[in-house]
C-alpha cells in the first residue's frame, strides 16, 4: 500500500539457530533494536524496520527438519515459504492447516508469529491449536527450544503460546512444528445470491446442518463488492436476471473425501434451498469442473486486487458479530454521506466481505484519488468505536504491528494491556526486540 | 485412587466473580494460600489442599451466561458441569469439543486448567484452539475480562493460553468461552483385531485415508487389556476363533452428518480391509446398531474400571511417537521380569491402551496387592526414562499437579523449566496460588 519505508541500514540473514542466538546476544550486549523478519507480507507494518534497527531475515532458514506422514506433524525452519511447505507435504497427501493468498512468499514463522487465519480457518481452526512446538530465539540470546512433534503435552504452562501472535516482539521463532491435515480428495463449491442480507444467519445455519463436516468455507460478498468484481472481469458467474436485486451473495466450499458424496450433499443442500416456500436464496450455481471451481474462488479472491484499481483502499480486518456484518458497512457508509466525503472527490465505495464462519469481515473504503487525512478522520477512530460497541475486534487477523498500537484499546481493556506490558517487559527488558510494535508506546 | 488426603479446614464456595476477587484479595493481603476446585476429578492430585490452603470452590458458579446457535459459541461459569454443558447445548444441536469419562462431574473450569484432552480430541483438536475467551482472577485479585466470544482476534498477546492447563497456578478462571461444533447426525464404531502392533501404523494410515473427515476417535487397545476386559464381562464381540493370537486391537469411531454415507464408507474399509492379498486384520465388527455401538465402547471405557478391581494400578498418561506404543509397554514388563517383580507378589499385568489418533499411550501396571515402594521403584524414573528417550511427555493430558512434579524434567528442559518460574513469579510473586503444584520446588 506504500504506507511504510524501511531504514534498516542492514539485513542479517542467518543460516541456523545458533547464529540467531549469536546476533542476538551482540545486538542485547549494544542495546541494538531487532526486527524479525520472514517473508514481508503483513499488511500492518509489523515487521518495517522504522528507527533503524536490523533486520534480522529468516529466509535462509528453509528447510524441512521432519515430516511423518502417519501422525502428519511437519518440523521446519522458520524461513520457509508457506506454499514451498504444502509442495513438500502434498506427496504425502497432506495439507497445510492453513492458507493465504501471499502463500508463494509469506513465510511460516511470520504466519505464526502474526497468527494468520486466512482460508482454511474454519475447517483446520487456529494455530493455537495446530501449532505443536515452537523454536524460539528469546530477546537475551537464550535458545527455547520447545520443538515438541507432540499432540498432547501436558507439561506445566504453554509457554509457546505467547509467541503465536506476538509479531516478533516476544522472540525470535527459528523453527516450528505443525500438525498437519489428510488431503481431501474431493472439493467442490457453490456460489449462492440471497434477496437480503437477512437471510444469510438462516443459510449459514441450514449449509452448517446440512454439510456437517465437508464445509471448509463459506464466504460472504456484498453487491457492492460483487458489482466491483463483475467490473473488473471477474464473471459474471451467475445469471444477472436471476440475480436481480441481490444484497450480498455466499461463495461456501466443501472439502471431503468422496466425491460422489459430497456431490449428493451439495445437490440437495441446492435443491432444499431452491424448493423451499420461502426460499433463502434467489438462485445459486454448484461448480460442475476444476474450471469453474477455480473461477467461483477467482471471484472471491480477485476482490483485493480490484480494490487497488480502484483507488487507495482503507482496509479494515474486523471481529464483529455476524449479524452485524451489513450495519457496519452500512453505517460506515452513512457516515461519510453525512460528512460529504461520499463521492468521486472522497470515498467512492464502501464494501464488505469476508469470512463469515469466522466473524471476520473485511471492510474496504476506497478513496478514488488517494489517501487524505480527512477521510482517515472520518473512518478512525469512528470504525474503531463501532466495533467496540458490539465487542469485536479491530484486527481479527492482520495483527497490530506499528499501524494499530493505538487502536489496541478498542479491543483489549486495560488490564490486558497492562498485563501485555508485563509480559513483554519479563522477555525484553531491553526493548530491544521488534520495539515499536504491538503495544503503544507510553 | 487414595493417594491423597486433603487437609484444608476451610472451603469458600463464592457465587460471584467479585466474590473470587475479594477472597483472593483477602488472601493475597495475608498471604493465605488457595487451591481453587472445580469437580475434583483429576488424576495427579492438582486440586488438593496439602498445606491446609483454603479450598477456594467453583461449583457455585454454575450458570450458563449465553449461547449463540448461530456461531456455536458458549459463554459459562467456570463452575459448570461438563455434562450439564453437553445437555445445555444438546437442544441447538450442538456438542462440547470434549469429552472425558468424569463428564457428570468435572467442571469446565477445571477442565481447561488441566487442558484436558480425552475422547473427541482427535477430531475437535485441543483447548487451546477451540476456547476463545477466560475470565481469571489473577492473584492480586485484580479480574483479568477476556472472556471474547470472537473466533479471532489478533489484538496482542493471547495471555489467556497460559490458563490453558496451568492447573490453577497463575489465577482462578471464572468464565469461560468456548467453541461447540454442531452436532454429527450419525455415528459409528468399527472394532478390529490385528495380528501384530506393527500393523497398527498401516492401518491407521488407511483408516485416515479411506474415513477422511468422519473419522472420530482411533483408540488401542493391546491383548492384555482386552483380555482382561473380556475377564470383567465387557464382551465378547468379536469372535475368539477369528480372534486368534491377535495381538491387539483398534476401536475406529465415525461421526458424520449423513448415515448413509458414514456406512458406505465404513463397510468399504472393511471390506478393503478383510480382502487385502496380505490383510492387516485377523477379523473386525460393524455396530448394527446403537446398542452394539454402545458394547463397542464399553470395552474400551471401561477398562479403568477393571483395573481397579484387579488390584491397585499404576497409571502413566504418556506421549510417545504412536511407533512406540508396544516396545514401551514391552520394556517395562521386561523390567518387572528381570527385577524379579512381575507376577502375584508384584505386578501381575502390565497393558497398554490409549488414543493412537493423539499419540496418547494410557500405560498400566497393576499391583495385585497393593502399592509398595520397591515396585515403584522399579517403575520410577525407570518409565519417565524411557518416554524423555523417545522425546515424549510423561503426562499428555492428566497435568503435573502435586504427584509429577519431579518428573517434570523429564519432559521439559532446564530453559523452559526456568522461564514457566519466571512466568509464575510475574503473576504470583506470594507464591499463594495453588502453591506446591505444577512446578518442582526449588
Amino acid at each position: 500500500m506504500g504506507k511504510y519505508h524501511g531504514q534498516a541500514t542492514t539485513v542479517l540473514r542467518p543460516r541456523t539457530t545458533q547464529q540467531v542466538s549469536d546476533i542476538v546476544k551482540f545486538c542485547a550486549s549494544r542495546r541494538i533494536g531487532i526486527v524479525p523478519q520472514c517473508g514481508n507480507t503483513g499488511l500492518v507494518g509489523g515487521s518495517i524496520s522504522l528507527q533503524k534497527e536490523i533486520v534480522l531475515s529468516l529466509g535462509a532458514m528453509n528447510s524441512v527438519r521432519s515430516f511423518d506422514p502417519v501422525s502428519g506433524v511437519l518440523a521446519a525452519d522458520a524461513g520457509c515459504i508457506l506454499e514451498s511447505l504444502s509442495d513438500y507435504i502434498a506427496r504425502y497427501n497432506h495439507i497445510m492447516p492453513l492458507d493465504l493468498g501471499a502463500k508463494g512468499s509469506c513465510q511460516i514463522g511470520g504466519n505464526i508469529s502474526t497468527n494468520a487465519g486466512g482460508l482454511r480457518f474454519l475447517r483446520y481452526g487456529s494455530l493455537h491449536g495446530t501449532v505443536l512446538g515452537l523454536e524460539v530465539v528469546l530477546p537475551d540470546g537464550t535458545v527455547l527450544d520447545q520443538l515438541s512433534t507432540l499432540r498432547k503435552d501436558n507439561t506445566g504452562y504453554d509457554l509457546k503460546q505467547l509467541f503465536i501472535g506476538a509479531e516478533g516482539t516476544l522472540g525470535v521463532i527459528t523453527g516450528v512444528s505443525i500438525l498437519t491435515p489428510p488431503a481431501p480428495r474431493a472439493s467442490n463449491n457453490i456460489l449462492l445470491a440471497l434477496p437480503h442480507f437477512k437471510n444469510v444467519l438462516p443459510l449459514f445455519q441450514t449449509v452448517k446442518r446440512q454439510l456437517g463436516e465437508i464445509l471448509s468455507a463459506f464466504e460472504y460478498i456484498d453487491r457492492t463488492a460483487y458489482d466491483m468484481g463483475l467490473e473488473h472481469g471477474l464473471g459474471p458467474i451467475l445469471n444477472p436476471d436471476e440475480v436481480g436485486d441481490a444484497q450480498c451473495f455466499v461463495l461456501a466450499e466443501t472439502s471431503g473425501g468422496n466425491h460422489d458424496h459430497d456431490s449428493e450433499k451439495l445437490n440437495n443442500l441446492l435443491e432444499s434451498l431452491m424448493s423451499a416456500d420461502e426460499p433463502l436464496i434467489y438462485t445459486g450455481t454448484l461448480s460442475q469442473s476444476p474450471g469453474q471451481f477455480a473461477s467461483l474462488w477467482a471471484l472471491r479472491e480477485g476482490l483485493t486486487e480490484c480494490l487497488q484499481k480502484e483507488g487507495k483502499p482503507y482496509k479494515y480486518d474486523l471481529s464483529v458479530p455476524l449479524a452485524e456484518f451489513q450495519n457496519v458497512v452500512d453505517a460506515v457508509r452513512a457516515r461519510l454521506i453525512s460528512k460529504g466525503l461520499y463521492g468521486d472527490h472522497g470515498i467512492t465505495k464502501v464494501m464488505g466481505y469476508g469470512h463469515v464462519g469466522d466473524g471476520n469481515l473485511h471492510l474496504n473504503a476506497i478513496a478514488k484519488h488517494g489517501y487524505r487525512p480527512e477521510l482517515e478522520a472520518a473512518l478512525e477512530p469512528f470504525i474503531y468505536e463501532l466495533v467496540a460497541s458490539h465487542k469485536g475486534s479491530v484486527s481479527a487477523e492482520h495483527g497490530i504491528g506499528s499501524m494499530k498500537t493505538s487502536a489496541l484499546r478498542y479491543s483489549k481493556n486495560d488490564v490486558s494491556i497492562e498485563w501485555m506490558r508485563k509480559i513483554k517487559h519479563v522477555f525484553d527488558p531491553l526493548n530491544i526486540m521488534n520495539p515499536g510494535k504491538v503495544l503503544p508506546s507510553v
